[in-house]
Order: structure tokens, then sequence, then C-alpha cells
């Protein structure tokens, strides 16, 4: 019975969380950053503003919670690329290609991102991300369909680069080009 | 008589100019954004308040200047690589490397560059570096040395984006190996 109570407590508890990150990422997005107040979040996630200040000390916090979530999905999303596909190569590939068609339909924010990005936050989702990349460029190397010339961690931070051009490309043909030319970039010669 | 003093005030506004905007950047360099006042600006430029306010409405004007500033020089010495090459492959070459070298040597600072790319600041300084860079890829395209099944200002991106990567590169090596790999991603194949 405690045991029980305690795990309808924390469903509540996850749900009240789950439902402010959303409502808050959706009012940011629609009115701006500068614009929206906790009073605001906790009404329109249908809270009060005592309990709202219970789970988050202010809005900063929120956003990194959400942004935290989003990059931690981002992060699956590509592992499951790379789970799904053949030889390293063919990982790479897909990893790659995953990355850029996300980074080009992810809404762009500079305000939003220079909030987030404060203080290093994005260190550590960034760090696991050049890992996740490197270690599929090294694997490659090893097999011989990725260039050896150049150390895989500085090959993992060129192709994570290079696909940030997807967020500026007008089309998903022209986000293809770009993933196409970025691997052509690390293939071994010859 | 009167244009010799016009002459005279002209060249006394630039100085003050020139001597407020390396002030400032100075000192935001050295104590953070979120420490630097015009009373301060003011002081250490050795000039009075009120003076100051004839030139500038506040801190964020005079960083805007002092990075149009930057970025101006940043394209001059672009071009002048551009210049002092021979074909347009080489030509190519030596802009991207020295782009890549500038990103590297550039201090980063991402709560400035969130300040100054702001509503658009950037806009237009990006847009020229982007044409300069597509127009050398169109050029190197046309003879044959750039490859042709990627438009070139989809490749001028990509370069762009790719050569950002040397801002977190540890050496100038590192720095010579991201533009060799960038400039193997574009070259025409066989």
């Amino acid at each position: 019975m405690p045991k029980l109570w305690d795990e309808t407590i924390e469903a509540h508890r996850n749900a009240v969380r789950e439902a402010t990150l959303r409502t808050t990422a959706a009012l940011v997005a629609e009115h701006g950053l500068a614009s929206v107040t906790m009073s605001r979040i906790a009404k329109e996630t249908g809270i009060g503003r005592a309990t709202l200040y219970k789970y988050f000390p202010d809005v900063e916090s929120i956003l990194v919670a959400w942004h935290d979530q989003q990059v931690g999905g981002h992060l699956q999303r590509l592992a499951a690329a790379r789970d799904r596909a053949g030889t390293p190569a063919e990982k790479l590939a897909e990893v790659l290609r995953t990355y850029a068609v996300t980074t080009h339909e992810r809404p762009h924010d500079t305000e939003f991102a220079a909030l987030v990005h404060r203080g290093g936050h994005m260190a550590g989702a960034e760090q696991r991300l050049r890992e996740l990349v490197g270690d599929l460029l090294a694997d490659a190397a090893r097999d011989g369909a990725v260039r050896g010339d150049v150390p895989p961690e500085e090959l993992a931070a060129f192709c994570l680069h290079a696909l940030g051009a997807a967020g500026g490309l007008p089309s998903r043909d022209a986000v293809e080009r770009l993933v196409t030319v970025t691997l052509d970039a690390v293939r071994a010669s010859g």
C-alpha cells in the first residue's frame, strides 16, 4: 500500500513535470522568451503558481530541463540509427543522415540557443554526440572505409560542424547532398 | 580654412570612435559583458561620459560597431587571400585556409556572440562571406576543379560550417587537417 501510493505520487509528479516542459517550450516558441513568465506557465499548464515553484525555481531552469530531454531524445535516435545499420561505414552514414535531418527540421532560435548553452550546459550532450560519431569513425577507419590520416575525433568535429549547415538549407534534397559531401570528405581515398 | 577645420574635427571624431571601440572590446574581453558600463568605458577611454553618449547610445551599440569593424577586416583579409592566389582552385584553398586560421585564433565567447548576432545583425556580413566563397567555388567548378553535382551556394554553406570546427581544435596542425578534409569534400572526383 505505501509502495503503490509512492508510485502514484511519482507518476503524478512526472506528469506535472512533463506538462510543464511541454507548455513552456510551446509558449517560448510562440511568444518569445521575454514574454514568458512563471505565472503564465502555471496558468497554461493548469497548475497553481506555488506548485510550479515546487518543481522549478525559474523559467530558465524549465528550459534547461526541456532542452536536456530534447538532447536525450536526439541521442537516442542517433543510437537507434547506428544500431539498425550493418557495417561501420553504413552505421556512420545512417547516423550522419539522421543528425542532418534532425538539424534541418529543428526550429532555430539564436536567443534560445544562447540561453540553454550558457554556462556550459551543452558541454555534456555535445561531448556524448562527439563520442558517438568519433567511435563510428574509428570503427570505419579500422575497416578501411574512412581515411586514416586525420584522428577520428577531429573528423567527428568536422562532420558535426559541416552538418550544422542543414539548419539553413532550403530542402530535404539539399540536406541529402550535404550528407553526401560530408561522407565523401571522410571516406578513404582509393 | 573651413575645410581644414572640418577635416580636423572629422579626424578627431574618428580617433575618439576608434579609441572607444578598442577600449570597450578590451573591457568586455577582460571583465565580461555584465560588468561593463558606459561610465567605465568613458573613464577608460579618457573622455567624458556626456561625450561618449554623443557617439553611442549604449554598450550594445558600441559592441555592434566594434564587431562590424572586425568582420570588415576579416572580409578584407579573405579578399586579399583570394587576390594573391593564382587559379580558382588555389584561390579557394587560400581563402578557406585563411578563414579557418582566423576562426581558430579568434576568442570564442558565446555570450558576446549571442549579443552581436541578435536581431540579424550578422546577416549582412555572413551573406557577403557566403557569396565570396560561393563565387570562388563556382569559378573552380567551371575550371573542373570542384564538383558540379552540388550547387556552389550549398558547397559554400558546407565549407563555412565545416571550418567553424577550427574554433575548438587544439593545434594549428589540426586546423591544416581540417582544411584538407574540407577541400577534399568539394574537389571534383576523378
